[in-house]
């Protein structure tokens, strides 16, 4: 079964090309050859925006620059309790923040709520120099729970952040099957919304190992090339990273591969609907949670069929009943046709 | 008005006096004074075990270096939403553990259970090295709505955390009070309940600046000397900060102070309740939050009198109904009859 | 024998009577004292500029904080390598600038120059983001070796590091019997001279726990509440530390203090020069290093003399030969005759 | 000119081969994946010993790692002065090690000696917790002047080490240059001498982006999962970063490479020996540092050859007169003889 991550697939053949491509010859290293400068101008392109750029390879040190670029060491972090930088990078932000306060704040389907942000600010209201200074909310497109947020709904986000003095940062791990969905530009989900900066994850999305740093004011990117440095995320061959995010960014190979990623989700929902099994939020990415009774859940593992349980504080009261448990079930661009007819094979068999 | 805080009031006469009394003749520094062997040897008799003490000069401090002594900087310390150590110390946990994630849980009247910390870590299990290795349960004794943990309580919350291989902070910045209240032994509220470390306060108690990171078992001490030079916390004049503790040790001094400000605080609620004015939450150490409603709180400022609007999540649903305000008043040792008169007056006054 | 360290006296008497002073009624906490307020307006007097003054108990703290908020994580700090900063204060420079870079620098006698801060730049040009940005130049006031910096000196130094956009830190831990030996104001040795932010040491000079730093602009400034509160360097009863500092500034009471210990220290290095015994370097301060041959060194330890052999890298090749040793004999506002004659009478019973 | 890096070449064909071998299929991600696995085989057979180890992306990442599992923010890494870990990572060590201090000790040829260490240590010795706790040496082999370290010169600095309680780090970013000229085995280099952690470098060596902090001891490699997640460097498709040093490490491919840049630097060393221009150290890896004429050098460059004047504390005094200057040049794998031809032709041209 390999619905267990995104990660798991590898890339796609256009990105791997691109790498083979990008090796002849010699090249300036870290960032200054022409691959990465091209890349700089593709992403502005995407956002209808002046950028700074910055690749790395992983979305932990992505999210954790752009963190880290955004509040000063004794600012606050607010983000939904499940987001990746709340709970899934073991401290990363903390780590390159030099020690920020991550505030965890709950909310249905994986997503915050200006009245939820209003709330953890207001109910204990923050006193500088004894309380840390609230800087930055991050929004995480799509969530945890697999939802997206809307342009509206980032936009009013946003500007209760921006009312408190707060910067705005998306995690976008898995961005580009969120905007599909919404029928979005990049930039009306970003900056036109009130983003400041985004964590752009390619690597889930058909590259080996490449996101970006994207800033959309210039001057709140000024630290990032020493901290960038200074946490070992500057490759010296930085042509092979630039060459992914080029290929990626190339005539939209970024959406045929995030809209293969969301067929194969909206053929996997609608398969396992018709045999009973509901969804615990609604399908706006790659990730469904499927709500299954313990029984049938049980059996389907002692089948061989490789689910998880997946915890999620982010459930509606009515979502997931007594009895029953929830499982994470993603798909790729690499996600085939005969990859889910064998999980639906499996599925079938138990009944 | 002096029910702002108790670090209004000034130290007690016999705590001053030991200040004057160290001076004489020279001294080794850096803790190497005869002074500070003594108070190791009267906290170890205090607590009836073997200790290694660390004196400091700030609560913050104290708690900071105690919890840095405790987790690694990939670690989670699980507190109350309201305790010092998540919300008053402006990030120093954080700080001085090298970015371990203070996790931030609600709970009734300023106290965690068994139920709540199990909730917390179920309900998104860790999964390191993904995310924060459960290091610390901190428990703040009294906590920040004046409540206190009995012995058994805090056994119970010991063993959950013991359980899941966390260790125990207290944080007694009001430890007197509350132990007072209980009518335990020092050692019956820590090490017998399964406490391995106390920031133990005296500076709320009357002295000038006077805590200390109180540790039972000595290996987790060994880091200490060298986390309090690197903060800057090693007091050259070392004398002196001892000089205090010696002081407030000596005799129960600290025992006639916390009695002081316990008996303050019981006519003071006394007074209140007469006067129609209930108390949010049951009264355990010296601290008070006067339930009022929002017209009388406000004619009561209006007439001069200093109260602030206590901002809690604490509160049990039936505790502060809507058009009412929460109030805290703290006593100290140093609050007399006449304080409470005037301040009794006042209210009459305005009715 | 006395002479080990300006640390192991007590505090003078007028600071003492100022904390028992202090001690009436009740006082707002966290610096919103009156106390601290006379502070601040007299630091401006005394230095004859605008400040922005931040009361802290250790000198470890003060050079800390100071550093902290010339330097981001990134920058580098120039020092003496025998420089507290550098060398005496566990890494807490490294702790409180979030991992800045000390670059310990050779000179004579404790001394910077202008050449040796230029060499040290130059024979490595930084190359950011691959190195660290040059950021403070510190310099300590007296030194390790207990020489002193004219204004002139001083003002080279600073205008060395200006040009390449480095700030300037002072050390003041012995700033006031540096000031007296040169004659100089306080105005003259700082700001006027270049220098951003001074550490000005009050404790070795007849305070308990008492260190401000000193912002002359106070832009650079604004960051430091925040790292105070989180290092756990607010204290709560701020009117005992603001005490200290306001009889020490009073009337010039800190002139009166260093003038008796630099009074000392002369009478000490007569005698002892008297003695055939020569000093390693210039009396500058109030600290003494005596050159002797290794058998004299010897037979007085052995006789009961607490002299102990104190390395230093400062020595101009001639200053100790072969077969000799140098010791450190500090005074303070508290050695007294007697405290000389006895030492004396020591060295001449074993010749 | 592509004499100015080593990270200018791209990787080696089959290093590019086996990532898009490793293409096919679904692959556990962070790690689990079967080429990790077998790497951790290839290199315990390569160093002959158990060892742990951890693929990063980067050099920079994988020193301070291994420093950062090797000191407690308190220690201190000794180091040469132009050591990348002291000098070329913006502060990377002290950010990963959470601020410990970084000592650069001076040395002729870029190369330590034990007495160098020694001095260090002992004309300012240690006294925690007043100063940092020496914890760490850490030697590049490779040095930053191109000369390598014998085994017996490693065993010799690390008994040093040892006896004064610390571990030994070696920075291997061309580890293979110079263990190939020195003609020893991996493990005769590394545990078998005393060291104890390697950053083994495969990037500059025909790989894209590929490091290995390899520990000899798991004991010390216990906290590397939870720094590496912490620090962004967790990659998730860890097939790709496992397939790089799966075809690097099988059947000897480093040491062909390895080989290829030495014998390029052989070639052109002998070239310019030929025509007048001496080295300033001994050709003991993949770098040549040629002393030159300014003038012959400033000519040279306005013939549009890129040569960079390379500032180098190393120097024997007699190895660059006055007038003259040092210009680094490096080759690599990919360095052909054209390329070599290329520049010597502009050397002859200019004359």
């Amino acid at each position: 079964m390999d619905f267990g991550s995104d990660n798991m697939a590898g890339a796609s053949d256009k990105v791997l090309a691109a790498i083979t491509a990008a090796n002849a010859g010699p090249a300036d290293a870290y960032g200054g050859d022409a691959l990465t400068a091209r890349v700089r101008e593709q992403l502005a392109a995407l956002f209808e925006h002046e950028v700074a750029a910055f690749l790395v390879a992983t979305g932990t040190a992505a999210n954790a620059l752009a963190l880290a670029a955004l509040t000063p060491p004794w600012g606050s972090v607010l983000a939904h309790e499940e987001a990746h930088v709340a709970f899934d990078e073991c401290g990363a932000p903390e780590f390159f923040t030099g020690g920020a306060k991550i505030v965890a704040i709950p909310g249905e389907g994986g997503k915050l709520t200006p009245a939820a942000v209003a709330a953890a600010l207001d109910s204990q209201p923050p006193r500088p120099p004894h309380t840390a200074v609230p800087a930055v909310l991050s929004l995480s497109q799509a969530t945890e729970a697999g939802t997206a947020y809307t342009p509206a709904e980032v936009a009013a986000l946003a500007a209760e952040a921006r009312r408190r003095g707060m910067a705005v940062h998306m995690d976008g791990a898995r961005f580009a099957s969120a905007l599909l969905r919404l029928g979005a530009s990049p930039a009306e989900m970003t900056w036109k919304a009130g983003v400041d900066v985004i964590s752009l994850g390619a690597t889930k999305n058909g590259c080996l190992a490449a996101e970006a740093v994207v800033v959309f004011d210039p001057e709140r990117a000024a630290t990032l090339p020493l901290r960038i440095k200074r946490a070992g995320h500057l490759v010296s061959k930085s042509r092979f990273l630039a060459a992914q995010f080029a290929a990626w960014l190339d005539r939209d190979h970024w959406r045929d591969l995030a809209a293969r990623a969301n067929g194969a989700a909206d053929r996997l929902a609608g398969e396992l609907q018709a045999r009973g099994i509901r969804l615990a939020f609604p399908l706006q990415a790659n990730e469904l949670f499927a709500v299954l009774p313990l029984a049938r859940f049980e059996a389907l593992r002692a089948a061989g069929i490789d689910l998880r349980r997946w915890p999620t504080r982010s459930l509606a009261p009515a979502a997931c009943g007594a009895g029953e448990v929830v499982t994470r079930l993603i798909t790729s661009f690499a996600t085939s046709d005969d990859d889910i007819n064998r999980l639906l094979a499996g599925i079938d068999r138990v009944g």
